[in-house]
């Protein structure tokens, strides 16, 4: 193992639990590199959780573990597990819809239960604090070497993975029609679900106009067109862009200002998005 | 000295502060592994500095160094001290009450003022961060090995140690009374200062009521009957919860939302709990 | 080199941006440390960003490598460009004007812009997120050792080097005249750019008071008598005060207060400050 420890919470960092987590992880390995995807999952969001995984994970180097820790259910009869990915990462998590993103887009290839005998026993075991007896003492010992992937516990079926359901991006001669999967919360740029192969098939080029349509379930919230590019700062400031995202899907964004904020919209399988090349 | 130094203040993460405070200290020693606890202190909060070290430093190895600057009085005649607790752990801070839950519950077997001549001189000495000059230096020549305990400055007398008032609680036949010490910010839940021992004297089982009241100074806050659980998915999402905490004390929370906004309840002394055994 | 990288930009720590960052980097060599100065610089505000480097890097040991990604231009012809710095540290940066601080207070001996050649090209390049495919990467390729300073590209004239205007200080027998250049955001002092030589010329003691004004443009925005002291606490709770701060300028503030807020006080040349010694 490489001794890289990577933690995403929905803890914030305004207290002592993500500390805490450290504490207990070094505490197995003095050596373990521990670094932080991001404490700021909005609570209870799983859904965001799985993305932020996505949109990071690939970027890691191999046999690199991740202790996730979204977790609505704690102290209830949901699954603890490790998961390994087709690109040889593992995934320690509530079994809660975590991984779907991951699933779909790169590929679980086995999954295990941790074993109640692996959980933390040094102190009183916390029934609301998972992330610090579970999963953080678990991927350290994965992480550091002290046990084997085999060892976490039994290996579940494929099919146990909780998945949260993905909306399909449509495909017709003259429409894509996806949904806003996610922000990038800080600039206010909609994330999109839209892949850029399937935007390709629209044959837009760079500068040419899209007309683009957004709903929140039946009401229409936006309507206007947008010009295609590669980067923000190929439109004036406070101008629309149509471009692909850092993920490689399209995005929607505000050259030095927020889309998000502009138009009010949110994220979700009911905010949808219609592509059209311009006439 | 296993090389780890904790970092904690009420500097936020905003601008160079942090940055400045670890650049000293890697400048003693590159090994160190530097690591933080939070610095989103809710500024000159001395209470919540001491509280977050008491709910995080149980966790960590022996012989790690904490630097916790919460310091309104920086440039008067405060003292700047590296306390060593009774677990094997240093807290470099001024001597103003940040000691006091460590005191209380871990213990203080000794402590040192820091000695004028250990300040950085490498630049000029900044009357109002001592962060950087005083403390972040003094923890990263302790923690190197560079310096021993003995060597931090003259021993003072353990009464000299600086400690908040904490309040007490009472327990009584069929009542436990108590405070509000700290939220956990993220999820709104109330952290009270009563001990899961003292609460389970009122003889309460897991999914049993409990009358909870809740007053700020005189005034009637909060009072309804609520199930005692293990853990906040045992009640329905938005329901409330009374349960034992992360560091073993009495909780109480609403199920994915906030009891402290939902009631606007605050923390403190004046800040009561009580807890009866339902009828 | 001394493996040290360090991150600032304007992601914020809410998604994966920041990680796909150090996983970029930590691919390259997994030996690096990684730290961060900070995430929070204003979406955009190049200036900001100059700023705080200015105010960090010197603390830090010799070669250690920053990487800043405040890059409103992103995907434009701007350069990406590596500098040297008179005390030998090196910043991989766009060369928007993140350089004028150091430029004007530091020095910077050399710059390189950063060859095409050298871009990640593991997976899809994105034309949005060089922090990740150009800036990180190429930072961690000096920090590792894995190229030298003179293979990130050719030499640029050190008259290339992209700078912001600076306000000047002007000095007058009973008169300094400043501006506010950025805000010490946590605690709302204002941080000018008077140095504490030109203040010293105003030949006013520790304890004796100051006329301040501040005007907003034209419109004037505070004035009145203040103390000017060693520390914040050396004032009541409450009380305003005109002191050194840690990068050696003139700070106002207010004891445990905001002065900014106070007085809704912002950044920027357009904020002017004068100080007189009061009668």
């Amino acid at each position: 193992m490489n001794k890289l420890l990577i933690y995403q919470s929905d803890f914030g960092l305004v207290d002592g639990a993500v500390s805490a987590m450290e504490g207990v992880a070094l505490k197995v390995d003095l050596d373990l590199t521990i670094r932080h995807l991001t404490h700021e999952i909005t609570p209870y969001n799983i859904f965001e959780a799985s993305y932020r995984l996505y949109q990071t994970v690939v970027y890691w180097p191999s046999e690199t573990v991740f202790v996730s820790v979204v977790d609505p259910g704690v102290g209830t009869k949901r699954r603890s597990v490790v998961a390994k990915t087709k690109d040889d990462k593992y995934i320690v998590t509530p079994n809660n819809g975590t991984l779907t993103h991951l699933a779909a887009n790169i590929g679980i290839v086995e999954i295990r239960e941790i074993d109640k005998n692996l959980y933390r026993k040094e102190t009183n075991f916390s029934h609301t604090f998972h992330g610090r007896d579970v999963y953080s003492y678990t991927g350290a010992l994965l992480a550091s070497g002290k046990i084997q992937y085999e060892e976490v516990g039994k290996k579940l079926d494929l099919d146990e993975i909780l998945c949260l359901p993905l909306s399909e991006v449509e495909v017709s001669e003259n429409l894509v029609r996806g949904n806003i999967d996610i922000l990038d919360v800080r600039f206010g740029s909609l994330w999109t679900n839209i892949t850029r192969e399937d935007f390709l098939k629209l044959n837009v080029k760079y500068g040419e106009k899209l007309e683009v349509t957004i709903y929140n379930g039946d009401t229409l919230v936006y309507q206007n067109q947008i010009v295609y590019g590669k980067s923000f700062a190929e439109v004036m400031v406070g101008s629309p862009i149509v471009y692909i995202n850092s993920v490689f899907k399209v995005g929607i964004a505000i050259n030095q200002g927020s889309f998000a904020k502009a138009y009010n919209i949110g994220v979700g399988s009911a905010w949808v998005v219609e592509l059209r090349k311009a006439k």
